[in-house]
């Protein structure tokens, strides 16, 4: 079931990669005096002191590098930072423009060649393991890592007869999970996005620690989240027309999902399996639920498409079987100011969140307020989302 | 139990900093000619191509950085590996020697600033996140990953008051552990070396997949293994002499074994309990495990010290409570031709290995062939030592 708006999605990923939906948007932003609070991003490796990031959300950038000739900074896809040397050899630099709130990947161009900032941790984005940095966030405490009871993330290594390899899934348990041996649990397949791998939502996304704060909180039913390799880096830029959806959704269906309920205690019925990802992950989850409502009943898509009344119409028994339609964006994505503008991936999402409740279906649209296709929208996603699973 | 060769130690693991045990150990070799057989790495990012190992051990790299003046690469404290530029743009270069088999640690130096290779894997050495590169060893079928029943790498994020921070820990349950609910396990306490960090048993070692494999073969009685962070990190060069164990110590003893023994099924006696570390870990597996041989009864000392007769007699019970004393060290780190020779941590460990024997402990001592103070050692080490523990 490809959607009929493939064109759209290809010109829109292009502009996720190349960073059209960039950070700085807040580029209207005069020019004024930096305020010099800046403090290390949480995201540094331990004892580093750059990257930092003030108050106002600017980032600045040190970097050691005494016989470069040109160093910069490349961070959401804007025409980047310039770095100045200074005397003691380092070159340092100040974003013009804030960011925005949340996570943000970013890379370095050393005379020409890319590298990571040394002072940064690594995360999978873009196909290669990238610099991130974190601006603090108002709303920052739903991912924060707290004193309240902590699930855990599970690396389990699955066979695939479908590939011939052993594969990677990260399984979160959520707290309590090994104290009642006879307890079993709801479980959300959950996705990356195109040139991120199974590691992004914990590690660029936080999701357990989300889910950890949604629990103590009372605000969420407790269930496993399973998150694997969505096999959509093949697919290159000019090559995503040909992406096929088939070999993931093999393996989604015919051996994790099975190795999933042999191993550990859930619920294994349609009634108590979502599926949502993001951007690419959104498609996939799209395509693979649309048709396999007898395996998922709760569909989350994160800037990753809507689902349309004809889409509805076209997938036998979706009145009966989806118990759940949540398609959340970034404010950014959807163009201001007319809030409901077409995002990136064809159609209106509003529009066809709003025709399937008025069907009758039970359909959620969610807007992050000031920001973009990046990871902080979805960590909102996943907030606004989790709560409305598995309610029965 | 500070031990009295403490001057030593601060001399060795200095020497383990600067790479004095390097990498680069064949250097006896004659420069003949270099087989052209490269292939990428094991450990390189999805579809990097560099850098690339031959049959003959040799590495050779490839960096882009058009505008550089310099790039060379530093593996294993030696002078490094120049590089030089192509009409592409491209900074090649091919190690002068052969490596030693397994995993090495190396950075680039790129006009004076230090980064890792974008081709590369990168994990957590030198109190910083490096590249990683893999020559195949002939004994690599026992750390690989085959079709074979797999156990789960379990992160967990624990409580701990004595630091008033929430702490994370990694543990390795066998395959299995989750189908009979009242089967309960031995625990192995597994320590990383200085400049590492909880990540590093996993990463570099893996330390999971030796486990998978040795349990398929029917070589080991399937365990746990918890890996924490050991605080060794604020110890830098010159200020070894100060560290102290004791947070360390409070955190493992008081905080993570009662949360491993309350979250996990444990036998959580000392007969189940095992210590073991490499390094500044082994260190620190001596000095708590010799003070509290009512929590552990078997030690494994990996690159990182021995035990003495004086230890024994200083130590209450030792006799009757210590199950196993294994002490491992790469034969590169013991100095030839006198294979006996002191290694880095004082003392004549294979004298105090036989002492013991003599004196009636279950005493093994190992030496890894051809390998230094690497991961190769240690991967061998826990090979040896995981089939020897708690037998009963």
């Amino acid at each position: 079931m490809k959607p009929p708006t493939i064109a759209v999605v290809l010109l829109s990923l292009f502009g996720a990669a190349a960073g059209l939906f960039g950070a700085a948007a807040g580029a209207q932003t005069p020019a004024t005096a930096v305020k010099e609070d800046f403090k290390p991003s949480t995201l540094n490796q331990p004892g580093q002191e750059y990257p930092q990031v003030n108050s106002q959300r600017h980032a600045r950038f040190r970097i050691v590098a005494p016989q470069a000739q040109s160093v910069s900074v490349s961070l959401g896809g804007r025409e980047g930072t310039p770095l100045r040397k200074g005397e003691d050899g380092a070159w340092t630099g100040t974003t013009a423009a804030p960011l925005d709130e949340g996570f943000h990947y970013y890379r370095l161009s050393v005379d020409g060649g890319t590298f990571n900032d040394p002072g940064a941790l690594h995360f999978y984005g873009s196909t290669r393991w990238e610099s991130g940095i974190e601006v603090p966030a108002g709303d920052q405490d739903f991912y924060a890592l707290k004193d309240v009871p902590h699930g855990r993330v599970e690396q389990v290594l699955f066979p695939s007869k479908s590939t011939g390899t052993v594969r990677r899934a990260f399984v979160y348990t959520p707290p309590g999970y090994d104290r009642d041996p006879s307890a079993r649990y709801p479980v959300l397949y959950l996705q990356h996005g195109w040139g991120e791998d199974e590691t992004a939502w914990s590690n660029q996304g936080r999701a357990h620690l989300i889910m950890d704060n949604l629990i103590a909180a009372g605000n969420t039913r407790p269930f496993l989240i399973v998150m694997t390799y969505g096999m959509t880096n093949d697919a290159r830029i000019g090559g995503l027309a040909k992406f096929d959806v088939g070999p993931f959704r093999t393996v989604l269906l015919n051996e994790l999902i099975p190795y999933v309920d042999a191993h550990f205690r859930t619920l294994p019925d349609a009634a108590h399996r979502a599926m949502a990802g993001l951007s690419m992950g959104g498609m996939e989850t799209r395509w693979i639920t649309l048709e396999h409502l007898d395996t998922f009943s709760h569909i989350g898509l994160f800037s990753g498409g809507s689902i349309s009344p004809a889409d509805m119409k076209a997938a036998p028994g979706f009145r009966e079987k989806v118990k759940l339609v949540f398609v959340g964006y970034g404010s950014r994505e959807l163009g201001a100011p007319r809030a409901g503008a077409p995002a990136g991936f064809g159609g209106d999402p509003r529009a066809d969140a709003e025709a399937l409740a008025k069907a009758g279906i039970r359909s959620v649209f969610y807007v992050s307020p000031d920001t973009a296709h990046e990871f902080q929208s979805w960590r909102r996603c996943l907030r606004e989302f989790a709560p409305l699973l598995f309610r029965e």
